[in-house]
């Protein structure tokens, strides 16, 4: 083994993500400040995670995806112990990275699995034999079925605008027809908001993993909006239960 | 004391952020439908924080600020981290929110200190004055000076954009006149990208802790982006140098 | 500036905490072979904080801190988010984490800010100034005062032992003293948890920020049991309330 | 569906794991004050854990378990990153979770992964077929092989005690049995620390995932350390290389 050079590390290191040197940063090789002004948000989200820029028909699509999975209130866990810890005494950096831990496999991943599950029948396999494989792996179908919602509000704006972007020619629409196929198989139960997105992310081309990071971007808002108004009201160590419910009255598991 | 009812527990939870019910969605009383498809994902990140709608002018500066900072390279620790979580088995939330983790008081807060001490200028307190009593505080001045940049290439555009919203009456630039006056003051120190975050933030009425509040959901787009490149290069346990520098090299503390 | 070296990097990293190398693990100067089968855990603990080996008296005490905190049930936001956490299709390890995250200035500080405040009094000033001091800082006195308990169980047990430790010579008693100065003083406001082991910690010489240290290592075990137990009982995103309660029945903020 | 009441809140965070009412504080149905001073730090892990006490040859086990993987220098993924975030700003307990949010199924759950490897084959499977099996799944076999030790310092001690406890009865033997075939069988690969571990683990009769927990409550020493120790060295912002290394010489990946 020859000896280890300053070059090693500097290759450890090595990215296409970012250039940064004295007085540059480029951004998967544009000057940054090309982008500053010009291009929105979501265009640099889409543009880090993917090298390119999204045509306006495609940024229209992900701006709407973003912001239809913001928030869903102090009954989410990731909500709820974001709140929590707002109220511990760390950073508000802190608490958003709490909420975000929590976007897992079961909180966070039904997007990502949904998108994998769909681009099975876009790829030409039979929507009942898919579904019937992914039932026989577990119960929940990912992206279909809601403990509250029997008509997610949020669905029909989505996929409209799948639709729309489908017969424009931005998208192949293979995605939609795949989620309508798969909800019409197993009606009563609907599509929700993590089978619309992952339609939008599907037709997008995002490959799975980041149907669950581009959750995770658009969630972060909400989180930390709840974060930000509990560190308003003046609680400390803000538990699940108010302290007017004794510990005494906890039940045995 | 009386009996604790349920509605002691939903109290507990209340928020003025949204509100869900059976089939609805409302983000800061805005059904979600009528956002999808009609505002921007920045757009909704200011209603989430302020409970209203940005003018364009508005929406304009926070995109820009919120493109900014997206990502400063591998050696920021919060995208170093990410990087090596990404390779340890673990969600790429879980990645997401170890980086997020890392942007505390000092990786993360010199934006929020920043619009504080622009603030006092901007209100009405002498430049020098203020400088003198954040230096006895701290060597670092919180929003200028960087290692590596003389000029940070995005200091002129945001600034810019600022100018011309001040113009416009967008702003009133009182911040940028405040930052203005820094920079004079301690020349050459340069404002850094800190610095003219703060500005834009402080110009649109962000109170100081979503300066690291907005600096966190932007900074989480590097961060993501950097931990999914990393995923995908087959790494185990990514330590901060190569297998080819040995335990024994490293020096004692 | 001359080129960096690999030794560059290495210096960089270099600590005094461990020394690993090819078949060789050193903690703290000592092979790790030496110390399994005749160290105790918290030994340990103790050497690789402080460097040395505890006596057995104080080791004792260590052991007895350690086991007085480990937990305080759901209604301590670190143990309830934990919970939430292992419900959510994250590793246990990350809801260890997430519970850890919690324990800030508020939650997790309060033993850190006491052995401080222990120590202006066992350094000779005078404990009503220390008191008075304080309070004009905040309403909040560290290490006094509890929601639920009038006399801490731990209270006594704890006390108890480091009255026979500084009756054997094991430690000063200096801590014991301030703390007792201190209960007297603003009788009926009772010594707390985090005052006894702060009492501990302090005549063990810790200082203040490794209580919250150890009161990391101690919370943690209450963490994972809690989060264990949890993720045996097949419950998906756990949310703060049983979904008996309707997100409409939630309050406006 | 009937009305809510508290009890439903209440029976939503029972646990059988501690009962806290005023003045009373019971872990696994024993009052707190009777473990104070009489039982180990090591010994009320196994309580909170599985609800009983452990034998002292139980005992020992279990500490010489938790003190063997307390650390492995700042190469370990998990201890850098509490460093870099002993810099940034956060609290000593966020620089502990960072770390701690590392040990997932690639770096802390070899140890979890081996345990239920070594319970097929101490359950009556063949070690060849267990092996191959296990092989045909990933070409990294848990608890086996190491990058730096050919001989693991740490192997010979854990075995040996187990080997002592076997003798004794204090455990059945039959872990160890089946490592030290799956050992013959892959020879030159030698055992590591997660293998020996679990060994331990196994025989004592944690379920696998607890093998993960308590890595994690042994690492978490390790953790605290080093970001104690670098929290007192004054860098800011701590990345993975020397600032003498410029962004520039970073290679594109």
């Amino acid at each position: 083994m020859s000896e280890p050079t300053v070059g090693d590390v500097a290759d450890w290191w090595g990215t296409a993500v970012s250039r940064i040197a004295p007085n540059v940063i480029e951004l998967r090789g544009r000057p940054v400040q090309d982008l500053i002004g010009s291009t929105s948000f979501a265009g640099v989200i889409w543009l880090m995670l993917r090298g390119d820029t999204p045509t306006p028909g495609q940024e229209r699509l992900l701006e709407a995806a973003l912001v239809s999975s913001v928030d869903h209130g102090p009954h989410a866990p990731s909500i709820a112990v974001a709140r929590m810890a707002a109220t511990c005494g760390v950073g508000l950096n802190n608490a958003v990275a709490t909420g975000v831990n929590l976007l897992g496999d079961v909180h966070g991943g039904a997007g990502e699995q949904c998108v994998a599950l769909l681009a099975e029948i876009a790829d030409g396999a039979e929507p009942q034999e898919v579904v019937a494989r992914w039932r026989a792996r577990s119960k929940y179908l990912p992206g279909f079925g809601h403990r509250f919602h029997t008509v997610d509000p949020r669905r029909d704006p989505l996929l409209t605008l799948v639709d729309q972007a489908a017969a424009d020619g931005v998208v192949d629409g293979s995605y939609l027809r795949a989620a309508r196929a798969v909800e019409q198989l197993i009606a009563p139960v609907p599509i929700n908001i993590d089978g619309c997105t992952a339609v939008v992310y599907g037709e997008l081309g995002f490959p799975p993993p980041l149907a669950r990071g581009l959750f995770v971007l658009s969630r972060s808002v909400g989180i930390l909006a709840h974060a930000w108004e509990e560190s308003g009201q003046g609680r400390r160590n803000k538990g699940p239960m108010p302290p007017t419910i004794l510990p005494t009255q906890i039940g045995d598991a």
